[in-house]
C-alpha cells in the first residue's frame, strides 16, 4: 500500500543519527506494541523504555538518552515525537486532490474557484466566494457569500462557513464545523429579548486545524480572530469576539465565552471553560474541567478540578462544603479559646 | 453599503431624547473604541464612561445618568443596550428573501411551501411538511415528514428537523442544529439495552433562536417543549421531555437532562447542567459550570464553581477535600477537649 | 393510526401474567398521567403507585409487588420498564424502508449497496463503500471511501463517516454524528505544531446507538473501538484510540480523552469526563459532571460533583477552598497546643 523507504533515506530527509542497519526498509509507522518488522516505531518517553525489549518493530526513533537501550536499527533525534510525525506524514501521504467541481455542486454567481481546487458532490459555494489553489471543499459543505479561503485548505464533508468570513492558508476543518454563525447577542427590553445583529466576521490565520462539530461564532461588532497555527479539537465552542493567540492548542469540549482574549502558546485541557471579557497571558496551561473566572496575567499552570472518589466517600466529605465558612469560624473560635487557656495555664 | 440616517430620524423611529446636533448622519454602529465619525456607538454601563472622551463616534446612545458626560450628539434612552440593538437592526437589515425553491432542492409529496418562502440548494423537504410565509430554509437543511414551520423562519444551512415536529413563527436556527432526534431512552433487560421508541415530538413556540450545533430531542411519550422567546446559544443539549419556559436564555454548552422543567425568564450560564426530572422556578439564574442536582423552588442566583488557582496551590489545597469529613470530626473533638480544659481551668 | 392489540395478544407475544379483562384493546402506550382508555401505561417504580388510582389508562404493566395496587386490566412482569419498551416497539413500528437509491444521491465507483437498502436524497456514498441489507442512509449523509456498514443500519440525515471505518449490524446514528474524523494528534517542534497523521480507523460493533452531534475520532495508529450494544447519547466526544466496552451507556455531553479504555456495562452520567490513557473497570458508574483523572480498577459508583447553593452561600463557603491547606495546618497546631495544655492541666 504505502511506499517503502530505507532508514538511510528517512534520515537523509529529516536528519537524525542512524545507529544499526541503515538499509532496513520501512513502509509504515506503528506503536512499539503493534509494530511489525517492516514498520518503524518510536519512544517519546523513557518511561516506556522497557517496551523496546519486546517490540517487533524493524526500526525505532528515540532520543539521545535512550540511544543505547536497544540493538534495533534506530534514528536518534532531539524530538522523537515530532520526528515520528514527519515520518508518518511521509509514509501516509494525503490522497491526491482531483481538481474540478463535481456536477452536483452548486456554485454562486461570481465565485472564484482556483482551477487546482476541488469542490465535492452537493457542496454549495456562495456568491462571490473565493477558494484558493489546491484547496478541497468536501461533500455537502456550504460556503457563504464572499467567504475567502486560502490555499491548500482541506474541508471535510458538511463544514459550514457563513458569509464574509476570511480564512488563511492550510486550514483543516473537520465535518460539522460551523464558522461564522451569529454570536449570542441579546438585549432584554420590556420582558422580551431583542436580537443584536452580529455584524463582525470570523477571521482565521494560516495553518489552523478545527475538529469535528466545533463552532466559532462571528463577532458582534468587530471580528472573532483565530491566529496562525491554532489547533482546536472537537466540539469546542468559541463565542463572538474571542481572540485565540497563535499556536495555542485546545482540547475537546472547551467553551470560551464572548470577548475573551487568549494568548499565544497556551494549552487548554478538555471540557475547560473561560468566562467572557477576560485576558489570558501567553504560555498558560489550563487543566481539564477547570473554569477560569478571572484574567490570568502570568504564564503557568492553573487548575480547578474537584477530585473524584467513591460515591460514598464523596457524599460523606462533600456535605461539609456547604458549611465550610462555619467550620473556619469554629476553628477561629478554638484558636481564641486556646490562647485564653494558655494565658491562664 | 448601509443606508444612512440622521440622528433625528433614528429618534423619530425609536424614541429617546436627542441632545446636540440632531442632523448628524449615521450609517453604522460600532464600539466606542472602534467607531468612526459616521458611526453611532453606545454606553450601556457607566463603568466605561471614560471611553466617551476618546471615542471618534459621530453620536452616542446613553442613559439619563450619563447624558451630560459628553458633548457628542447623543440619544438618551431608558435602555441604551436595547436601543443600540434596534438601531443596529435598522442599519443592518437582513438580506432580502428571494422566494422560490432552488432546482437542486428535493421536495416531498404533499409538502406545502408558501410562495413567499425560500428553499435553498440541496435542501430536502419531507412529505407533508409545511413552510410558512417569508421563511428561509437554508442550503442542505433536512426537514422531516409532516414538520410544520411558521412564518419568517430563518434556518441556516444544514439544520435538521425530524418528522412531525411543530415550530412557531420567527424561528432562527443556526447551522448544525438538530431538532427532534430520539431521546436517550433505553431499558436494561437480561444484559442488553432495549430501545424505547421515542414517540413524542418537539414543539417550539414563537420567536425562538437556537445556536449552532444545539440538539433538542423529541419526547419519549409526550412532547419536548420550548416556549415563546427562548434563546439558546451553541452546542446546548436538551433531552427528551424537557420544558423550557418563555424568555429563558441559555448560554453555550449547557446540558439539560430528561423531563426537567425550567421556568420563565431564567438565565443559565455556559457549560452548566441540570439533572433530570427537576423543576426550576421562574427567574432563576444559574452560574456557568454549575450542576443543579435538585429542584429550585425560589427565584434567585445559584452557583457551584470550584475556584481555580495555580496548579501548585490547587494540588496543596485540594488533597484535603478527600478528608474533609475527618477534618470536621477533628474540629469537633477539639471543641470537646477545650470544653473539658475550660471546666478544669 | 397504530394497529390495536388485545391485552391477551400482547401477553402471548411478550409473556407476563394477565390480571383483569384480557380482552381490552390497546393501540398506544402513554404515561400514567396522560393515558387514555385505549392506551396502556406502566409502573416501573413503586414510588409512583399512587398515580394508579387516577390514571385513565385502559391497562397497566407493573411488577409483582404492585400487582394488587389496581383493579385495572394489567400485565405483571419481572421488568415492567423493558416490557413497556417492547410493547411500545410493537405499537410504534418503524416506517417501512423503501429500497432504492434516490436520484439525487451520488454513488462512488465500486460502492456496493444492497438491493434492500435505501439511500436518501443528496446522500453521498464513497468509492468502494458497502451498505448492508435493509440499511437506511438518510438524506445528506456522507459515507467515505471503503466504509463498510452492516445490515439494518439507520443513519438519520447528515451523518458523516470518514473513509475506511467499519460498522457492524443494527447501527442507529442520529443527525450530525461524525465518525472517523482525525484524532487530536499534534507534536510541538520549534514553536510550531506538526500534525500527526491519524491512520487508524473507527470500528463499531453490532447494536450500537449514537446520539445527535456525537463525534468519534479515528485512531492515531491503531483503531478506536466501540463494542457491541454500546449506547451513546448526544454531543459526546470520543477521542482517538478509546475503547468502549460492550453494553456501556453514556449520557449526553461526556468527553473521553485519547487511549482510554472503558469496561463493559458501565454507566456514565451527563457532562462527565475521563482523562486519557486510563482504564475503567467493568460495571463502573460515574456521576454526572464528574472528572475521572485516574484509572478505576473496581466496579462501583464514583462521583465528584461540587454541590450547588445560593450564589451568596457559595461565595461565603467557597472562598475558603483556596486556603484549605492552611486551615488543616491550623487544626493540627491546635491539636498540639491542646495536647500541651492537657499535659499541664
Amino acid at each position: 500500500m504505502s511506499a517503502s523507504y530505507r532508514l538511510s533515506e528517512i534520515a537523509a530527509q529529516f536528519g537524525g543519527r542512524v545507529l544499526g542497519d541503515a538499509g532496513v526498509r520501512i513502509n509504515q509507522i506503528a506503536s512499539l506494541e503493534a509494530a511489525k518488522p517492516d514498520q518503524i516505531s518510536f519512544l517519546a518517553n523513557s518511561k516506556y523504555r522497557s517496551q523496546l525489549a519486546s517490540t517487533m518493530a524493524g526500526a525505532v526513533i528515540l532520543a539521545e538518552q535512550d540511544a543505547d537501550s536497544t540493538e534495533l536499527p534506530r534514528i536518534v533525534s532531539d524530538n522523537p515525537y515530532a520526528y515520528f510525525a514527519r515520518v508518518s506524514a511521509l509514509l501516509n501521504p494525503l490522497p491526491e486532490v482531483k481538481p474540478g467541481v463535481h456536477p452536483s455542486a452548486v456554485i454562486g454567481a461570481g465565485a472564484r474557484i482556483d482551477s487546482t481546487a476541488s469542490v465535492g458532490a452537493t457542496a454549495v459555494i456562495g456568491e462571490g466566494a473565493s477558494i484558493g489553489a489546491h484547496s478541497i471543499i468536501g461533500e455537502g459543505c456550504c460556503i457563504g457569500a464572499n467567504v475567502s479561503i486560502g490555499c491548500r485548505a482541506r474541508l471535510y464533508p458538511r463544514v459550514v462557513i457563513y458569509q464574509e468570513c476570511e480564512i488563511g492558508d492550510d486550514l483543516i476543518a473537520h465535518s460539522g464545523v460551523v464558522i461564522g454563525a451569529d454570536g449570542f447577542g441579546i438585549a432584554m427590553d420590556q420582558g422580551r429579548w431583542i436580537k443584536i445583529p452580529q455584524i463582525g466576521r470570523v477571521v482565521i490565520g494560516n495553518d489552523v486545524e478545527i475538529g469535528a462539530n466545533t463552532t466559532i461564532d462571528r463577532g458582534a461588532l468587530d471580528d472573532t480572530v483565530i491566529e496562525d497555527g491554532v489547533k482546536l479539537d472537537n466540539q469546542i465552542q468559541v463565542a463572538h469576539n474571542v481572540r485565540i493567540g497563535a499556536h495555542t492548542a485546545i482540547a475537546g469540549c472547551v467553551g470560551i465565552a464572548g470577548s475573551t482574549t487568549i494568548g499565544r502558546y497556551c494549552r487548554i485541557g478538555g471540557s475547560a471553560g473561560i468566562l467572557g471579557h477576560l485576558k489570558i497571558a501567553d504560555h498558560v496551561e489550563i487543566a481539564a474541567f477547570t473554569l477560569i473566572g478571572k484574567s490570568i496575567h502570568e504564564a503557568g499552570s492553573y487548575a480547578a478540578i474537584f477530585p473524584f472518589s467513591s460515591a460514598e466517600d464523596w457524599r460523606k466529605n462533600t456535605v461539609h462544603l456547604r458549611h465550610l465558612d462555619d467550620l473556619v469560624k469554629r476553628v477561629k473560635t478554638l484558636q481564641h479559646e486556646i490562647e485564653s487557656l494558655k494565658l491562664k495555664s
